[in-house]
């Protein structure tokens, strides 16, 4: 397609970056979205949610088609924020096109993402209409990198009300690390933060049996919890993974024994646990480093983040294999990385996620090569024509 | 004697305590301190020493005698500051006796010393005139809670350069951790301050691979310094100590695995060690916890505190004497402790100390039990007896 297509994939993510859609604001890229939607026989809503204390989310919801199976394209059009924008070399509002790539915020996180599906489904139904045998929905968000509040929960939640029910899921975050078409995700780790503290008295250096230092205690609850792998893995997940992300103690007085020391720490956990396994563990490492020599709390972060797997189906295998006749490369089906707005929509239907190249999300000059634009939208146009094969003559002309 | 008396402990402790010495100001305590020792025939100087950065400090040097042993008595009349003074029972320079007490900042840390020193001398020199065999000299500092620059090191400079020359000198710290008598210091450790930086690679908490978090290897040299004692104590010294002060990341986000982890310990050390063998060992103690694994920093602080020992002899012996006589307790020549002037002053001559009951120093509602002050008086003039035992006919009549 030439570049001045206004439904390729380029233009599309071009006129997705040019909204400055950084969470919580709309930045009009909904509005854009809708438009085209609306304009391709789409039933739009555009459902916005509100939590006491936090701005209210824009959010949007599309559907096309009848009975049969409903295939959703879920992500989100909001983005985080560009830094110095002084420190890129293009706008990052701009969508500007610089020999093969595009620079811009959301390039490939996931504005690129949105643009592929739309420009995919665009040209799926011009070919196929309405009566494609099934339906196709988009659900869109703009609270993906914010709270996560008032976006994808309450969007499924809202759906499920009014009847809404989906087949499969197709997540467009960009799931590949170095190049297109190696990593699809079937499944994502949970994600749980604790804190915790220990307990001393305070006193002065010089005087240490009059006082109760803090830190050896932290030092070995730390050891603790270190000392042996929470699991070895399994099928699909890697091994679950604690680390410390920070230490305080704050105590500015060369002289002084602190009163207290302070810890967090995270965890990425696979299938073998739940938040509450999770936690009893914790607490029983601890307790047992802890003996009756050290004096702490400990307290778990509520989590939405638990650990899923869509395990692999024929659905998994229709995207490989899109991926495949596209890229050449067979994907690995992973559940590696961080967490996706997938941990809400596997309550609703499976889903799996398959998007652009992540090097650069969420980093300045966030950018992706245009050939990579039409591959992915080619890839996605591959797996409506193997999700809805219809009759032999409404099929796509190869 | 009479509370009335002018020159009694008490009335010399409220006169000090009634000036408001914070460090660094003089407050009127060491012009209170040089008219009395004038009057009682010293000459009496008031060397002002400065540095750049900091403030001017006041000091007093006082001398009385001729030929023959020179007995030192130092101390400070600066004070650490009252904190609430809403929190006190009395005004904190009020100098205010309710009771059996003298409430006051300074009323054990030193100014009740002070005027027990100056309260045995004044009655000595009444008794045996200015020719008792032998010289008498203060050097009072104001900069012994403060950074220690403009005090006591300056002013023995100061004097040696004058050539002033010293026999022994008895330091009034308040070295009685609960009752008068317990505890003659002869000695102080060191002191020693380190900083630890642990270097890592920042990432995301879901990608470990990728960073490299220097909390464990922080954990790793923390336990290489702890594992093994420092040493098992000497003669006159308990083992040597490491206490960490402060462990700190400042790392809020809990995705997020820290570049840096920083840590400070202080050591508390004893005659087996210097700075420089202490800074070596912990070195090799790092070093060996690290291996290949760990990138750390270690950065030393200067120190001026070494650990240093008077060795008993016949002067600890009249010292020792005196508070029996008065207490009835057998002093413990003991080495404990934070550090104090006296490790400036043993250069210049040996240096023992005895003071007060230490219990309330530093605290809200600083207080010195008056029979204290009195048998404190009469120990060091005891002390003055033994020293300058002159002929039978100038002797005190007991």
């Amino acid at each position: 397609m030439p570049v001045t297509d206004p439904r390729s994939p380029l233009a599309l993510a071009q006129g997705l970056i040019r909204c400055p859609s950084v969470t919580p604001l709309e930045g009009g890229a909904l509005a854009y979205l809708a438009g085209l939607l609306a304009q391709a026989g789409f039933s739009v809503e555009r459902p916005v949610f509100s939590e006491p204390g936090m701005p209210d989310v824009e959010n949007l919801f599309a559907r096309i088609g009848g009975d049969g199976p409903c295939l959703l394209f879920a992500g989100h059009t909001d983005v985080v924020p560009p830094g110095d924008a002084a420190a890129w070399r293009h706008d990052p509002f701009g969508g500007v096109v610089e020999g093969t790539e595009l620079f811009g915020r959301g390039a490939v996180d996931m504005k690129g993402g949105i643009a592929c599906m739309l420009a995919a489904v665009l040209a799926f139904l011009d070919l196929r209409g309405p009566d494609f045998g099934g339906a196709i929905a988009f659900l869109v968000t703009g609270d993906e990198e914010g709270p996560a509040v008032n976006g994808t929960v309450k969007l499924l939640d809202w759906a499920r009300g009014r009847g809404e029910r989906f087949s499969h899921c197709l997540l467009g975050e960009p799931t590949n690390p170095d190049v297109l078409g190696e990593m699809i995700k079937i499944g994502r780790r949970g994600s749980l933060t604790a804190d915790l503290v220990v307990h001393g008295v305070q006193g002065h250096v010089a005087y240490p049996h009059r006082a109760e230092n803090p830190i050896p205690g932290l030092l070995r609850l730390a050891q603790g919890l270190l000392a042996e792998p929470l699991d070895a893995g399994t099928a699909h997940f890697d091994a679950s993974n604690l680390e410390f992300t920070t230490m305080d103690v704050g105590n500015p007085a060369t002289n002084v024994i602190p009163a207290e020391a302070r810890a967090t720490f995270n965890i990425r956990f696979n299938d073998l646990w739940t938040p509450a396994t999770l936690a009893a563990e914790l607490e029983r490492r601890l307790g047992r480093a802890a003996g009756n020599a050290v004096r702490y709390s400990l307290a778990v972060r509520p989590t939405n983040s638990v650990a899923f797997l869509t395990a692999p189906d024929a659905f998994v295998d229709q995207v490989a294999a899109a991926i495949e006749a596209e890229t050449g490369r067979r994907p690995a089906l992973s559940t590696t990385g961080g967490t996706s707005d997938a941990r809400f929509i596997k309550d609703a239907c499976p889903v799996i996620e398959f998007g652009l190249v992540g090097q650069t999300m969420h980093q300045v000059d966030e950018r992706v090569a245009l050939a990579d634009l039409d591959r992915l939208a080619a890839i996605y146009g591959r797996v409506l024509d193997a999700y809805f094969p219809g009759t032999a003559e409404t099929q796509r002309q190869a």
